[in-house]
């Protein structure tokens, strides 16, 4: 049958060809065979199309962002044919020239089958089938990969994981040259090649396979896309739906700590389905979906182009497509995507899953022409379909300013496990997290959050420990730093109780919680809230975090108020620390600089902490400013003459230099039930090293005062230095938009209709 | 004589103006009492001129640079306008409200007269002569500045040095009013605040004004540029040669240890003669250069329009004009100063006084197209004939890129103490530092050195302790962290012997010793050498300094190849730090990183310094990789197992958190006469967060190998990882370019011309 199907697809695509555009192979037949199944199964016909690569030669030179970047690939591989093709015994973990070779050769034959695609060089195609080969010799000799760190160990790599990552990408190479290739060759490439690989990473490898994570997702694609080239049924159903009738044990955990199978969904489509929210945040946060986004789309794209019949894009209501829109609100003023959970700091959308995030969603979506302005930043397209369009897009001067503007994204396959909230005004950019345990890459960090101006951090979030790729330092894998301090609670801005980590730091019980929405409101660009509860983090203690962005006409940027309140059924220590990054510039607390350094404490990150001063607060506000990258910041809090100030370091136990020597200033309340945490935190100044002049460089604000704390409300009076004072309350128990409130605060009355009063 | 000068003067330029253009004062009057004398004496004609201003007025619309310059100045000035005047009484420290006011006023004041004279609107002229008044009834009323730090209490500022920056400028503005003002209004400024203005900054200050220092030549360029305004020859001559007849106890110090006057010298054409060496190095560093180049340029272009028979740009054969090219080569590829001795990081030729040398040095010096680059750069000119020449070399598509090549600048006014030099190649810069002691901003720094990649730090020089202008932190004066740690010897990349800084940390010894060259060859540049020799900074002990940059073509960039000779009369112990940036990668040797951070030392530095690790060397090369900002660095490192490693990070007994938390490793050789430290740093590669790709993350380097040390040669064998093999020696005693030397090592002769052998 193969033979057969193969046959008549190769008469049918030379016959195409032909029309099209001279063939060098002067072989053509008959071609009524075509038919219109035969049509669908064209190729290229998986990502790049027939007719898409007519249109491409149709406009090549007159579309510069396409034929630069179809420069680029061209030099990039040319220089890669002269060297040669090298396909080593594996022997690696990443970072390792094997590892780094095979992860280079994939890439390399995705492009040189394009190439071959778009320019029409036999070349191309030639090294593609010259590689393949040498991969068909080597893949049938190959063992298990001998790095054994991994819960499902590859052939080509250490891990199924990369093993996935060669096979999406290849799948695409072989449907570039698929009929430049005769019969044979295809038979052995798919028989000794690309079936068993298939089958490796799926039927061998279940525990990696059958699951819903990142790495299944890409598990799927791989053999979803070289089942859809093969056009091999069982294949694209093993790939969609799982492997058949397979149930594994849900109690098993992966190397991260992360359930294997809890609820022994499998599969392309339940992949799709418990990952994304309906507003599609992705549940491992923005670094992971950026990574999990390429295999998602690329094969969205591939299974749209030879099975339209599924309407991929359209599933769950369009969430793939949503979900793009979701991550690249999750960036930065830079394009930097925020680094929830396990996330690495730099990692923005020039990266080149999102080129093809962006261009597929332009392509496949409503050509929003925001997008084509992201698309310019990139500076490059995908050699495809999509990327014509937006190269066009951009041509023609459709391209228009992306609007990041305040989001509140929901958590959870039905939205329903709490979220990520966004506010934006001007240059400041809070990110508030009050999510799900975002799988086995999660943080403990419930109702943490993040301050940015303009693309740089005010408070830090850590982010992961871990130089990704970098070998020498523990094989460019998670150190045990990551798991000791970067998901530890004391490792994020906010609270926690009693030295331990929310959860008691466990990934089963954190796993089966989600903080929950109070309100959002972003409407009055003045006045932006979010608040969020956590009543599982601490069993007997409830937290009720309210953050506002508020644009006062006396202050000279927006800042943030933030009020912490905390209910608990017993006294309790509360540790509240402020990552702030760059220079102590000003206190009103005097503070004790221990001559000697030691760590806070032993254990949950505490261990990875010293001390580098201590105080008392001295007054009902305790003020402290700082100077980062050119700008000053201040940080204002409501204290009891009780609370202890602390400033930190990180780095203690921490031998390998694993951890950045980063800052923190930490209040410490001790023995307290009930409380409230209120700061206020402005960016306010600049200071150049150019000009020398400071300018702003102290705080406007000139008290914080709790005016009312009860279960029902809390009312902050804030006042700035030019003597205006301005009041916020916040309904604690009914925050219903159309609710009504009535309150009398010091024999005066306040009425107002929904969550919250500001005037 | 004043009255009936001026009364010439008026009419004098009165009738100019009227045959040039339209003039708003209906006073034309007999043109024929100008005279040769009078001309020179028209106004505008110290930095603008008559002449310059009709040029600029013809071009205007036409030259782009000066028309947005001019545009955004007048957008400034207007802004100025619309908020008022305001002359407070003198209050504060730098960075205080009154401080920052007058400083911000004397800009005002010369712009809006710039502005006055180039767009003929009377406005301007008006709000200088408000403003000016307003000085004089507030200057005539006050008595010394309340703040008492300062060795010399300026009026206005709390030192001198601020009140000749401000009549520096404010003569300029004056010099463009000078007409619109009538003559009892000059004189009544002339009267009451200027003259009284110039006096208490000389006259009354001698401590600050009667020396060669920076400081004076602000005090000068005062008197002098004030004096030229009001054609007032005793003030002119006291600018030039000092105050008359005044002799200072030579042995006095100011506030920052400096002597006030230790040679009797004075006046402006000795502050050009001192600090300048021959090549135009500045013997106080770039940073203090920047700060003094303005008014040594501002005034010398002021005697130039008004004096020209003192032929001011041709003194000491050009000197100053020179060490504006001295200055540009003494920053990075950023266009950033290399922070020697007290030198704030960041500061850079896109400072504003840079602006001044850059037009100056085009219009007055020999045209150089690469200035035009920089001034493009700038993106600003000045805006008079200067600017002016600039302007219409950019439009006229002159500029060309200002190249930097390796030089090496003696110091001393001679040229004979010893000097700076910097090799570079490609993107690799190293700063090598053989000077004299840099007068009071002078650290106790012989024989070191940093390196750059492209603009970033590869190992630091910390540069100055101090937040220049931000006045939370110490008033935004020096901190006393500046002399406990960024002066002493342990805070750089050299040695420090027996825990103590070089000439003990003493200025009155540093300041009599120099190090000396001992060659320099830049010609060839696959190996460019620099070596120098310091004998006083330890009595008994003498360093032999060679750095040299190699390309080899197995290595992905050039590196540094550094040998310390040391030899000494006693055992001694020697540190030796290598001060990096980023983080730690991978090291060839077993640490022990303590549980708790104590200080390195209780003086001279390592007070300041925590250990984050120790270490014994075990094996012949030593080697540590880092990490920053992207790129890969690599340290080999000859060592004997009795050498100590240790890592520290600076910190420690700083209890206002003046000191960045800084790194190095560190190398201890204990008990030692005699002994070579024989270094390669490497820059390799890069990793990127978006990419994750770590590239060429590892030395190429495989040993380092002393084959010879003796009295005469030292030989070093470097190995590459590609097993081939080099050889560099140095002639440590005959280093002359035309010296034979025959020389035979390991039974293998080698035979050679000249400093050194490489092949």
């Amino acid at each position: 049958m193969l033979f057969i199907r193969n046959f008549i697809l190769k008469f049918a695509l030379v016959a195409i060809v032909l029309t099209a555009f001279s063939c060098k192979k002067e072989n053509a037949d008959d071609a009524n065979t075509k038919s219109k199944t035969t049509i669908s199964q064209e190729h290229p016909n998986l990502i790049l199309t027939a007719q898409g690569v007519r249109d491409i030669r149709a406009q090549l030179g007159n579309i510069p962002i396409f034929d630069t970047t179809l420069k680029a690939v061209q030099e990039e591989i040319d220089a890669e044919i002269a060297l040669g093709i090298d396909t080593p015994i594996p022997l690696d973990y990443s970072g390792g020239y094997t590892h780094v070779r095979h992860k280079r050769n994939m890439i390399v034959l995705q492009k040189a089958g394009v190439l071959y695609q778009i320019l029409d060089d036999e070349k191309y195609a030639k090294y593609v089938k010259d590689m393949l080969m040498q991969y068909e010799e080597l893949y049938k000799t190959l063992p298990l990969h001998p790095k054994t760190r991994s819960y499902a160990r590859g052939k080509l790599f250490w891990q199924c994981l990369n093993d996935s990552n060669w096979l999406v990408y290849v799948s695409q190479a072989y449907d570039c040259v698929y009929n430049y290739l005769s019969e044979e060759e295809r038979n052995t490439l798919e028989t000794n090649l690309f079936k068993p690989f298939a089958d490796h990473i799926s039927m061998d490898s279940p525990q990696f396979y059958q699951r819903v994570h990142n790495h299944s997702t890409w598990g799927n694609a791989a053999v979803g896309m070289i089942g859809l080239v093969m056009n091999d049924q069982e294949l694209i159903d093993r790939a969609l739906y799982g492997i058949k009738d397979l149930k594994l044990d849900t109690n098993e955990k992966d190397d991260d700590g992360g359930f294997l199978n809890k609820d022994g969904k499998a599969g392309f489509l339940a992949n799709i389905e418990e990952p994304f929210s309906p507003d599609g945040y992705y549940n491992e946060g923005p670094y992971y979906q950026r990574y999990a986004m390429y295999p998602f789309l690329i094969f969205a794209e591939g299974l749209h182009n030879v099975k339209p019949e599924l309407k991929i894009f359209e599933y769950k209501e369009g969430v793939l497509l949503k979900s793009i829109n979701a991550l690249l609100n999750l960036s930065d003023a830079d394009g930097d995507f925020f680094p929830l959970n396990d996330g690495q700091k730099g990692m923005s959308y020039y990266t080149s899953a999102l080129v093809t995030a962006v261009d597929i969603s332009y392509h496949f979506g409503t050509q929003d022409p925001g997008l084509l302005s992201i698309a310019s930043a990139q500076d490059r397209v995908l050699l495809d379909d999509s990327g014509l369009a937006v190269a066009l897009g951009i041509k023609n001067g459709k391209a228009t300013p992306f609007q990041k503007k305040s989001i509140n994204l929901s958590d959870g396959p039905k939205g329903k496990q709490g979220g990520v909230a966004i506010l934006r005004n001007e240059d400041i950019e809070l990110v508030f997290k009050y999510a799900a345990q975002g799988s086995s890459h999660g943080h403990y960090d419930k109702l943490s959050y993040s301050l940015y101006e303009k693309g740089e951090e005010i408070l830090q979030d850590y982010g992961l420990a871990r130089f990704v790729n970098i070998e020498q330092k523990g094989g460019g894998n998670y150190l045990k730093e990551n798991k000791t301090w970067a998901k530890q609670t004391i490792a994020h801005n906010t609270i926690t109780q009693n030295e331990t980590s929310h959860f008691n730091g466990k990934y089963e019980i954190g796993s089966q919680h989600h903080s929950d929405l109070h309100y959002f409101y972003s409407e009055n660009e003045n006045v932006q809230v979010v608040s969020a509860k956590e009543s599982n983090a601490y069993p007997g203690t409830e937290m009720l975090r309210t953050m506002v962005i508020i644009k006062d006409e006396d202050l000279e940027k927006p800042y943030l108020l933030d009020i912490m309140k905390v209910t608990s059924d017993k006294a309790n220590q509360y540790d509240f620390p402020y990552y702030f990054l760059g220079q102590v510039i000003q206190t009103n607390f005097d503070y004790k600089a221990p001559k000697t350094l030691n760590p806070l404490g032993t254990k949950n990150g505490y261990q990875h902490l010293y001390v580098e001063g201590t105080a008392k607060a001295n007054t009902d506000n305790t003020k402290f400013s700082w100077l980062n990258k050119g700008k000053f910041y201040s940080l204002t809090t409501a204290t009891n003459t009780d609370d202890e100030i602390l400033f930190t370091r990180i780095g203690a136990n921490d031998p390998e230099f694993n951890l950045r020597r980063e800052t923190a200033l930490m209040l410490r309340r001790k023995n307290t039930k009930n409380t409230l945490f209120v700061s206020a935190i402005e960016a306010h100044g600049s200071y150049s090293p150019v000009s020398e002049s400071a300018v702003n460089s102290n705080s406007s604000i000139a008290a914080l005062k709790v005016i009312l704390d009860t279960t029902d409300y809390t009312a902050i009076a804030i006042t700035n230095i030019n003597g205006n004072s301005k009041l916020f309350i916040t309904a604690n128990t009914n925050a219903a938009a159309e609710a009504k409130h009535t309150l009398k605060i010091n024999d005066k009355d306040y009425t107002w209709v929904g969550a919250y009063y500001y005037q």
